[in-house]
């Protein structure tokens, strides 16, 4: 049965077997670049290219994403995704062997207005040692593209598709049998389709990918992590990270975010799981207006504290930034913030405000 | 204390102890057939009779589900369950003893209008190696029907209850201290309020039911299934299925449901648990329309990928076809799809539609 | 890192190590008595003071809680809380170390209008063994006011903020690193902050809290209950209980709340997690209005069965009482309901309803 076929029973259906085994597990990859850059005028360089600037390692600079969409008529998209397997620490002394979408966690967002056409290729590098694909959950089609986008290493697959309904929405690889490590590596992005209308103005936007993982080595020791497939099987993670390493969003880390008081800030959050339902919650804050489940035809909810966001699901999120302080954004599940690494920070900085806070 | 008293206590409580001692513990049970088929005009064959053609070893049809109600005034309904143990595999060469109403999983969809009344009878058959009940969401009343509702095997017991509110409920089996167990082994079922003015129309209904179960012994190998009551207790399922077993709604074992390029399906999906919350998402589609938490009184919300469904709630959703495809339902906590079972298949025929997808 | 600081050097930090080292673990605590009742004219006496009347071991009583708010104008209110830790049975022969707000399980009830101003003062008891804060989601501010309100054991601090958004909202003590542990031994309540418009009139309000913990020893057999870290860190819980013992409100244990038939009830209920979502549901009921994740903005939903409640997130739900009954409100992740705790009892009395339910 498909989701059971082995890689190896997989690999001949494709007709691909010697040629492919004969790669080998490759160690630590360098970081490759993406030819597709030039051939993408729609997206921000953010969107196809993993600049070192906008990546520490994996970490994906939540600063990074395409700017609103300002037009109010359609058009055509080339996007181009590459599949990249790439070692890197998911905490200081830590390497892990991740799977990426362009060399970083989350994969590059993706942003069009409903009913523009998409041209997507996938082109899984030549340095990979296995298959990749993408599953789009904005597209109607056999996986969500997946199907279509089956790709060996060194290969590309290309699909159209015409963004039908708006919403933000989970992107990730999803090869059959092997799916959910795939995304507990880092294979998971996000793709917002406003709506014709677009969405309410805010000064600064942020993006941030949620996803777990399970390693045989806890987190806090330095040394190599190895991926358990029991702790998987358990849905027992021992990883729980904003953008593909722990505490990755923080000063501890790569740094904090930043924004001003008196601001309002949007968050585009995507959880990957790939098995555990996250509850967002911005410790000194509230979600003033929130998208929940990711859909952009409701109103957005208001006041919201832990947002429940299923695996392979968004949010759209806001906030007002009334005082100066450190926002910590955690999985409101606790042991995750504390002990696994969910948590990532806001710096606002600015005047204090003793009418609506005094210590 | 209720919750924990022994079963051999409970039968003392009820005065039936050393009689029910003497059954023993059967073994494989033959499906035995429902009296009360000709006594329930107002329910389909379907939803009173586990006739063969709806059940492949307990597996419920999921296209055998009572029609649409068209009417604009109350009637009331007689309703007969029985609950049968019933040993069937989990998995091709993998026995289980499961525990149904009407020899399915999940039970009957029952379906009815709000104002409607219900005689409902709850037969225990006399093969049962213990006691069972029916607590439904749908009732205003002592456990839900369940506290008059606890039958000894051979007994049978009657409610009448009037549907008071809207919407998709689930039922289950709720013995003192060990509902979940018989859960667990399959005793749920959907029961649906119309709201008076009815539901919108679409081409197709599907009736889908996901429980977990937990084994001693790992999916994947032929053998004997025996319940695990540590990891029941650990929350730590081993299977995750649709009606009752391993990707039973699929190619790979009874097949897939089937559908139209253009037509409108609904998928009536009640999750018994008895523990996990399931994030529902059809791979390659989106819910166009979505009741979420089984109420019908809000309009529905529109184009969500993975919606959670807790444990003893449901969802009514719609998907539009606009391509051909195969859509997999699956719980998106992906490790749950792929390795326990909790895939199910619609296959959608038709033309190609080049403008919204071309591979 | 701050979040994986050990203990000791925080309070090196915090310019206090060698005062507190000198406390040692201390035993058994007698409870304290809060010296805050006297300035706290606007919250009811069980707001603020722990009265026995009010609590039995640290089982909060459910009916005790401030009243409604009738003002269509702005105050100001003092509330205080202590910190304190005190060992208490879980189960009947099952001593348990909690750390609680006041004494009790979930902390008081904080009810205030939308646009008060609140001093809160948080003292921490002289004889407790480690420090202590207060994160209220309720609050725009660094850590929810946590960070100014962490006080070492005799320490007392404030901070005044302003309610500026309804809502219902966890609160919880959020000490770096350790936040988790003292949720899961006890520390958590819930504030409320009413729209400027009040909410609708009900009959009767109950305040219920769930967490869940986590021990060396399972449920049900006497002796002392040792907090297992090993467990949280797997978020594998062997307690789940309501008002922070083993099935502390029914009757079994401390007894059943108690309603008339007619009446309408409104259940406050705050999960403080720390890591579990609960699936809120009333057997034999339906929470016919609910305001979900606390949001006080949107009207509530109608006819919901299984409510989510992410950790760190609330409900306010009402019920209507057409028919007598003992109504249990479960955890519907039916093993806990069953071998963990998570079941509390609405006891309906009055005449029978034969139209709507009949044995």
């Amino acid at each position: 049965m498909l989701s059971l076929m082995s890689r190896r029973e997989l690999f001949r259906v494709l007709g691909a077997g010697a040629a492919l085994m004969g790669i080998g597990s490759a160690g630590a990859l360098a970081a490759s670049t993406t030819k597709s850059s030039a051939a993408n005028p729609h997206l921000p360089a953010s969107a196809s290219v993993a600049a070192s600037s906008a990546v520490r390692g994996v970490v994906a600079d939540p600063t990074h994403l395409p700017p609103p969409i300002q037009r109010s008529h359609s058009i055509h998209h080339e996007i181009s995704l590459e599949a990249r397997e790439v070692d890197s620490e998911i905490e200081p002394g830590a390497k892990f062997s991740y799977m990426t979408f362009n060399g970083q966690v989350p994969g590059p967002m993706i942003r069009v207005r409903r009913g523009d056409t998409v041209s997507l290729t996938l082109h899984n590098s030549a340095r990979s040692t296995t298959w990749h694909s993408v599953d789009l959950h904005a597209v109607y089609g056999p996986g969500g593209g997946a199907d279509p986008l089956t790709v060996l290493p060194g290969q590309s697959k290309n699909i159209t598709f015409k963004a039908m309904y708006p919403g933000g929405f989970t992107y990730h690889c999803a090869v059959p049998g092997e799916m959910d490590v795939h995304i507990a590596r880092g294979m998971y992005g996000m793709i917002v389709v406003e709506p014709e209308e677009g969405l309410p103005k805010v000064d600064r936007e942020f993006y941030i990918g949620q996803n777990e993982t399970y390693t045989k080595q806890m987190p806090g020791k330095p040394g190599p992590r190895d991926f358990d497939p029991i702790r998987l099987l358990k849905e027992q993670a021992t990883y729980v990270v904003f953008n593909g390493a722990f505490l990755a969003l923080t000063t501890e880390r790569f740094g904090a975010m930043h924004a001003k008081v008196g601001e309002t800030v949007r968050v585009f959050m995507v959880n990957g799981g790939p098995n555990l339902l996250s509850s967002l919650h911005p410790i000194g804050n509230i979600w003033s207006r929130v998208w929940i489940m990711g859909q952009l035809v409701m109103p957005p909810m208001r006041f919201l504290q832990s947002v429940p966001v299923p695996p392979g699901n968004a949010i759209i999120a806001d906030m007002d930034l009334p005082v100066p302080q450190t926002i910590k954004i955690v999985d409101h599940a606790m042991t995750r913030a504390l002990n696994k690494g969910a948590m990532a920070e806001i710096e606002v900085t600015g005047p204090q405000n003793p009418d609506i806070f005094k210590a």
